[in-house]
């Protein structure tokens, strides 16, 4: 394309980067750092402190592997909360969902991703090791909540975790598949309604 | 909102200015703040290098207030573009797109921004004043082709560069008004249809 010359190469190069950011193509990236550019003084030096304090003082949690600043994220560091109840989370936007929710009192595991052989994404490039180890080093009776989407990965990844568990005392759980509050039978897709029919529950 | 406490604070700032963004809500602001931290090692580092890189040393060109790194863009450095026909743009984006036209052989002035009084943009807002300023002391027959938005604010702009410029030597026109090409009578604006009409031309 042409123009690819008229730019300098330094804003083409922020171009290029924002480029690789999720949900922003070319024509995106190209407006957002030309209003990167034409932002009032003091933005772009604030924008690197942030992405810089990010990039070094922010760290996962040694007990939920959540994103905090010190050894234990604010969950984890809440002695209110139940210990013995484990809810297993792809991500931390799920966590957010859920503690929305104000239904789930306990403490949270972060998987960071989940298992996706389609992808390439093995067990390694998730935490479910560090779950699966701490959860059969458990000596307390402990109940895990998997907390996980229902689509393949998730199937895929709840399964790997239930093979994996050996401990007597740790009992799994995975979130009932069903139909959505205020769902109308009409609209549902197929899928939904035979999960809603096989997890049907007797009164 | 419960969540400002789950999230750890530097993730919530980067939040916040990557929030200040066009066209990017808190809800796609924190979706990218979290992409960020996942991103490979070496991404973060990159993108602060050519936010670095953008602000120091991206200047605005001496000519044609263009964004360069040296005193001349590369369209002011050309010597075989015409140097007494003048595009006047808004920003760098219009000036991509006529010269992807690829119509238009001489140098480009970017405005920086359209004159709109009801949104408290003043002409000193702008670059208008510096474009008045060379072309009333410009000593060559000079053509000067206003390229603005068909807007409100683009028609103030072009009726304040025309009335600021005293200098017999500059000729001004503006980009015609009319029918876009491929268009449907049916299914124009009647704005468009009138000043279609209005602007028609003899055989």
């Amino acid at each position: 394309m042409q123009k690819q010359n008229l730019l300098p190469v330094f804003i083409e190069s922020l171009i290029l980067q924002l480029n690789k950011l999720p949900g922003i193509g070319s024509k995106t990236a190209q407006r957002l750092a030309l209003s990167i550019l034409k932002k009032p003084d003091g933005y772009i030096e604030n924008l690197m402190d942030s992405l810089d304090k990010v990039n070094t003082q922010v760290r996962l949690c040694n007990e939920c592997q959540n994103y905090c600043e010190q050894d234990l994220c604010l969950i984890c560091q809440d002695e209110k909360r139940n210990l013995n109840s484990i809810c297993v989370v792809e991500d931390i936007l799920d966590l957010i969902a859920i503690e929305n929710s104000g239904v789930f009192k306990g403490k949270y595991f972060v998987l960071h991703g989940l298992i996706s052989p389609l992808n390439g994404v093995l067990p390694s490039n998730t935490k479910v090791d560090i779950l699966c180890k701490k959860l059969n080093e458990s000596e307390n009776e402990t109940e895990v909540i998997l907390s996980l989407n229902s689509t393949s990965d998730g199937d895929a990844t709840c399964h790997y975790i239930n093979e994996s568990l050996k401990n007597p005392n740790v009992n799994v759980s995975r979130l009932a598949l069903g139909l959505p509050f205020g769902s109308d039978l009409d609209y549902l897709d197929s899928r939904t309604l035979s999960q809603a029919i096989e997890n049907r529950k007797s009164f």
